[in-house]
């Protein structure tokens, strides 16, 4: 599976607009955050294992195919993967993961404590990246009107992952409370990049809108798409190994299906396994025997389908066939785990 | 010790600045921070503990010292006291303080994981809070310019708490090195709370700065004053115990000062007490006599009056005389833990 052009063609400056906002200051404070990021290893030395830059790279696209300079969305594509990568920072002290991109979590190299300060600084920068836009002779009002926007997203974010936490101890999670879960954790920082980079492109407030809608049903495929992954996923894709997120008990979206339609002795099964602390290689059989058995893989992949034909279907009425338009398809249909021919 | 009655003045007004900030969400990551902030029980009942909200308070008189009407500086003073309460919170989980006002931490009741999320929340909240200014009739590029400031502050406390737990693990820190780290966690803040409220107030630009500078000398003086406090506090005081401090092993302005300067014996004995885990009542006394006989005490009163003198020169310079100015300094006083007429 190539990775879209577009990833490629944005990264250098991206990366470049990054390492401006941190500066650079010496305080090892500023090594965490880079190494998060994926310029440094633990010592601060030269080991590149940067991220994706997905939520950035649509967001600079569709500045473009609104009809915008890429460049002067520069700032508010760096606050938004900012933004992204401060909430994997707590997320992995709230869920105590030792890895991330097949390294050492901030906190499990420099502890809780520093890491829940790694995570502040780099929300503090985020805030501060945006601010940068006014050099590039953004209009104030615009520039308060995204900071604003980046909040409320933020804020969402803060919603989406107490109710992820909060979920972890209760069985009867309803799907529909499920989406709402994904919709405030990860669709809204999606959303709000297509949005920053449309406002930054047009004044028209219907491509805005409807680029921004376009953003909030790809992140509900996307997130639907990686909560596949993390059961039937293979050794290529992100989530390495099978039923990882069943072994560590993830209650994600084929989950939260099954405890709620199974029946009967399957109820009981998924009840148990799933109010117990520890969950054995048999469990994660039965389990897995249990939600094939009562299509929970096809409910989510309707579910992802369903989500990613809406995004396209807004992005067919939000913008003119132009490059970028069929680049912001391209990246949706990487991020989809489709094969794409560029 | 009488408050000063500008405390009383704002506090309605503030209270609701804030209430009205944070909404009538009824999601529990809001009475988290509702309970923080002390307006509610842990079940969400009324049982009022709110703080003392002196950050605040300065800026509203800094705005009305400087000729403002204080009501359109409301949002800021809520943004200052959100982001002091986000930190308190990431704070009491970093050094895993079970109480703070005499009631359980947030991460006591409801776990890390969950007082991360509110203390990210609250943040976010803040700089919502400080965007209410457009609503009162501030030009839009002071929002920017205030925004910019309290991020810019928000960085430094990121910064100083860095330094404050990494000062933990070394029995070498110099006074110079943890002036800078107080600098940066404590009078930054303070220093952004009379920047705020003066800038709103006026645009002379040499009383912003003035009045901005008395914050900060008043930020260490208070830093200061809480080290001694936290050493030879009295009962009535805010740490309630002699020797608190000493019983946790805080390295505060007396006990850098004695590390650095202690010799032979006093100098071994220091070392070993506080390079071990735990400490015991005989150690507690014994760092007593030391750090009473080398004159820490007088050292760090020194050093507070030193900054309370400056504090007070730069308030003496950057306002003529009026009953705000006085307020203002009824407040440093009271701050100081001295006796105020009002």
């Amino acid at each position: 599976m190539n990775q879209p052009s577009s990833f490629r063609r944005y990264l250098d400056d991206l990366e470049a607009e990054l390492r401006s906002v941190l500066g650079d200051n010496a305080s090892p404070l500023y090594t965490m955050m880079r190494y998060h990021l994926g310029w440094v290893d633990e010592e601060g030395g030269t080991q590149p294992s940067p991220g994706k830059m997905s939520r950035p790279t649509l967001c600079l696209l569709a500045c473009e195919a609104a009809g915008g300079d890429w460049h002067s969305a520069l700032p508010a594509a760096a606050a938004v993967e900012l933004i992204h990568n401060f909430s994997l920072i707590h997320d992995d002290i709230q869920d105590g993961s030792w890895e991330r991109r097949h390294r050492p979590t901030v906190w499990k190299v420099w502890g809780e404590p520093q890491a829940i300060n790694a995570g502040d600084a780099m929300y503090v920068l985020a805030q501060l990246a945006l601010f940068r836009l006014d050099q590039k002779g953004v209009p104030l009002p615009k520039v308060i009107l995204l900071s604003r926007r980046l909040n409320q997203a933020s804020l969402q974010l803060c919603e989406g992952q107490y109710l992820d936490i909060e979920f972890e101890r209760h069985l009867d999670i309803t799907v529909d409370q499920y989406l709402d879960m994904i919709d405030k954790k990860t669709a809204a920082l999606f959303a709000a990049s297509l949005y920053f980079g449309a406002l930054l492109g047009t004044d028209r407030q219907n491509q805005v809108s409807l680029l921004s809608s376009f953003g909030r049903n790809l992140g509900m495929a996307y997130q639907v798409q990686n909560d596949l992954q993390g059961i039937w996923g293979e050794e290529e894709n992100v989530k390495a190994a099978p039923y990882t997120d069943i072994r560590s008990k993830k209650k994600t979206l084929p989950i939260v299906y099954a405890l709620h339609t199974a029946t009967g002795e399957n109820r009981e099964a998924l009840l148990r396994i799933y109010g117990r602390q520890k969950i054995t290689a048999a469990d994660v059989g039965r389990v897995v025997r249990i939600i094939d058995g009562i299509g929970a893989r096809g409910f989510a992949e309707r579910m992802r389908d369903d989500y990613y034909r809406k995004c396209l279907k807004d992005l067919g009425k939000a913008l003119p066939d132009s490059p970028a338009k069929r680049q912001i398809s391209d990246v949706a249909a990487y991020l989809m785990g489709k094969g794409i021919d560029s």
